[in-house]
């Protein structure tokens, strides 16, 4: 049986989108596992334009959809139009539109509203025993909805390879265990049948967030 | 020894800029080889920049430095600074962005002309004996610049997995050899150290276009 999977992007480019490098990998393995894609983002403007070179926003407005179309090469539809029923899984992958434009995280981290067709996906997944699969910062997403899920976002404690470890921290105060997990692994929660990675989150070379990604789908697809 | 390899990026999406999921692939097979990368790019206004959900131009501008940095999470450095003694090989991935941005072959094919910096450098690398791997359109810069070089662009037959198939046609006018390759593969013309793949040239699953890629990566450091 070909797995169907939904993956959600949320623009393009690091700081006001999807992680490029993060999206790409999802869909390397995804296709080597013979899975049928189909991308979504969301039809509105980002919260954001950041200007990559300098990493501050500009005054500039973007799509979040047509920008998503550039990792998609043209094939996104409307996120409105996901009908939960035609997919077995759903990946979301990381970067900071995950945190801007799919939820409010970037700007008021545990206190995040998520926005609301992304809260009905994950629901309406979760309830009818399908799996997510998440990595970098979007598995605050499933922290937020699935309170008491276990996840991981790399490591707690801080330092050169962990530059974002007290987001560790917040998810635990949101009621999440957290589970610290190296980059080229990947943490499966059988019960919500929720997997995570930290990809990102981790100062890693490309390859090894590659490889952990790899296994989030081999595990998310495994759940499907 | 650690192989320096200078990435030259052209943009951020299929249509107006570097395909994202070749400079991701380049990138990925870079790393696992421990290879040490920098990535380059021109200061320059894109030719065009194209609305991925429906493939057309619109009024907008954007700098190709600027949006390539979307691809190097900030870290690309202008082009006209890249000093060729300080690398081992150069690697150009393929979209249209090579085709609009580093030389003019969209709209003008075989009479294109080549970016100055980009012909520069081809030219040195060429002339050090320092090897050049490129994929997808790409390729058409090396047929412009070294005249008889031997490439690939994937097939000559054009059909439903080869849609691009009469660029072979327009390299064999300009002089060059080409040479048929299926996607998981690449072409090595050892004389002028040049390593080509066929990557979305060919209508395949993303997967397969990785590892092309990383055929011309393993064989661009091979000769190295």
């Amino acid at each position: 049986m070909v797995k169907r999977v939904a993956v959600i992007l949320s623009g393009c480019g690091v700081y006001d989108g999807t992680e490029i490098h993060e999206a790409s990998a999802v869909l390397v393995h995804l296709s080597r596992a013979g899975a049928k894609v189909q991308m979504f983002a969301p039809n509105a403007d980002q919260m954001h334009v950041v200007n990559h070179c300098e990493g501050k926003p500009t005054e500039e407005k973007r799509n979040i959809l047509q920008e998503s179309a550039r990792i998609a090469r043209g094939d996104v539809t409307d996120l409105v139009k996901l009908n939960e029923s035609a997919f077995d899984a759903v990946i979301i992958p990381g970067g900071f539109g995950a945190a801007k434009n799919l939820c409010d995280w970037a700007v008021k981290s545990k206190n995040c509203a998520v926005q609301p067709d992304i809260e009905k996906l994950i629901k309406a997944f979760h309830k009818a025993g399908k799996p997510l699969g998440m990595c970098c910062i979007s598995p605050v997403l499933a922290a937020k909805i699935l309170p008491g899920c276990e996840l991981t976002v790399g490591h707690d404690k801080e330092c050169d390879k962990w530059p974002y470890a007290q987001t560790a921290g917040a998810v635990r105060e949101m009621g999440c265990k957290h589970v610290n997990t190296d980059v080229d692994k990947a943490h499966v929660d059988a019960k919500n049948k929720l997997v995570t990675t930290c990809a990102f989150m981790c100062n890693a070379p490309v390859h090894q967030v590659f490889d952990g990604i790899g296994v989030m789908v081999s595990e998310t697809l495994k759940l499907a």
